[in-house]
């Protein structure tokens, strides 16, 4: 197939369409990816990402995103951003730099600030009334209280692929805290001779194997993008469940060269799809015996 | 081999000598990499790492540091953090937390100072004379100015697999840049049913490859530590050739569960080893036509 764009969550499915509509009319993948993140990122009804996102432990909203083009392997990523518009946007154009594509913190907002970039308070009445009910019942972190990345992994006309990722982190999270998302190969990658590949739930258990990148590590191995997801994710499951006797929720979407899609999770996933000859569709991923079942909605 | 521990550059022969007096007396893992990245961290005249590190563009000295443990594949990473002694046992205390275990920027020294970490300021005369120098020079950033990791690779007699690491990062580095040192998976990764692996060298250039997890998963899938380092640096080096027509310097040290150790680099890159039976040696691993040769000094 020409194009293809998978995204995670059932928050993802408009951005798909958006992308979908770019990667039909010839657009480029960076663009596509980039008006996925852009839909997440202005909607206040997505409680995970950009605008309305989760606070922070103190009540504020740090966002987290990344950018990578899968033709240079050149990445941009942002951590622990404040009072922007797009984190997404923001490490698309750090990708350009020669070094220091990786701020976090209060310098990510120095350069955003410095290049132009639209501020905003993404605090919202909503997610501040959210912060303040669990906040007062003091509760200890569990998995996905709000931890949902929203990614689109994407491949174009020319054969281009790029990966974007966009998130407000781990609810409550501590002030400095970065999760797998910002995090080259962990919450992103793309090589466009092999296929792109994007994570989301529990950063901290998707950092102890850098999921992404070994998605797409199995698939130049020759693996189908399923088989390449599924393993990647049982995997670091299994280890953990073997070391730990635990392990928290991880969801793993790839995309290979050719446009065909793979998923991963640990838990019952949604995520949104489309293709050239085939329109936005929103699938369930469920895991079942170390492998990953995938049904319509 | 009982104990084995493994150090990059000729800064970590100190720290190789005492992790190994702590190995050979039944000292664990743990505790040899945190005492071979302390001695770096304490020495002044190591200028890419804790005291009298290599500042930023403003002439600051941030540090980045992290911890893995092998047994249960927890880390803890900071990145960003100023005026403390040493970022790798603030990193071996976040493995611990439950969750916000890489903590960057402010948020990295808010938790250094609760948990009443020993405070200091880094910058040293001789570290702002050079900064200085290079300042005024205005020069646009180049291989190696400075960005040298000091990082360890230990395997203990309980066969428990540990990796520390810790940098100043960039020279002349922007406010918040994050470079691979604390990225897991990237600059380090431990697994102690496979071993481990650091990497030394441009972060930004790394951080494309996950070299470190990719080191190690090269060695479960049955590689010798000298093939999956080689592997893991010449695969990124010729695929960025490749695709943009140049590759930037990385270096990789990894040790299989056994000891044996692994190095692959694309520069000259002296390193450190000790393991039972055999006193600490300083080597000289050079590149030759895409593998990697070991040489005494």
């Amino acid at each position: 197939m020409k194009w293809a764009v998978i995204g995670t969550w059932k928050m993802a499915y408009d951005g798909v369409c958006k992308a979908a509509e770019i990667l039909e009319k010839g657009g480029i993948a960076a663009e596509a990816v980039l008006a996925g993140c852009s839909d997440g990122e202005d909607n206040p009804n997505y409680h995970s990402v950009g605008l309305g996102g989760r606070p922070d432990r103190n009540g504020r909203v740090f966002l987290d995103g990344a950018f990578m083009d899968g033709d240079t392997l050149r990445f941009g990523a942002v951590a622990g951003l404040e009072g922007f518009r797009s984190p997404s946007r923001i490490a698309y154009a750090l990708k350009d730099e020669d070094a220091n594509n990786f701020l976090a913190g209060p310098g990510a907002a120095i350069y955003a600030r410095a290049h132009g970039f639209e501020e905003r308070d993404n605090v919202t009445a909503e997610g501040l009334a959210i912060w303040q009910k669990e906040k007062d019942r003091l509760r200890s972190l569990s998995a996905y209280d709000g931890h949902d990345t929203i990614c689109f992994t994407a491949k174009d006309r020319h054969g281009t692929v790029c990966t974007a990722v966009s998130t407000s982190g781990l609810f409550m999270k501590e002030y400095g805290r970065v999760g797998d998302s910002p995090v080259a190969g962990c919450g992103f990658y793309a090589d466009s001779l092999i296929g792109g590949a994007a994570a989301t739930g529990m950063g901290e258990e998707i950092m102890k194997g850098s999921l992404s990148f070994l998605a797409c590590h199995l698939m130049e191995e020759g693996k189908s993008p399923m088989e390449a997801a599924n393993e990647a994710v049982w995997r670091l499951d299994r280890r953990l469940r073997q070391k730990t006797g635990s392990c928290r929720p991880m969801s793993l979407i790839c995309l290979d060269k050719e446009g065909n899609y793979g998923v991963g999770t640990n838990i019952l996933f949604p995520f949104a799809y489309a293709c050239e000859g085939q329109k936005p569709v929103l699938l369930i991923a469920e895991p079942a015996d170390g492998k990953t079942i995938i049904r319509n909605v």
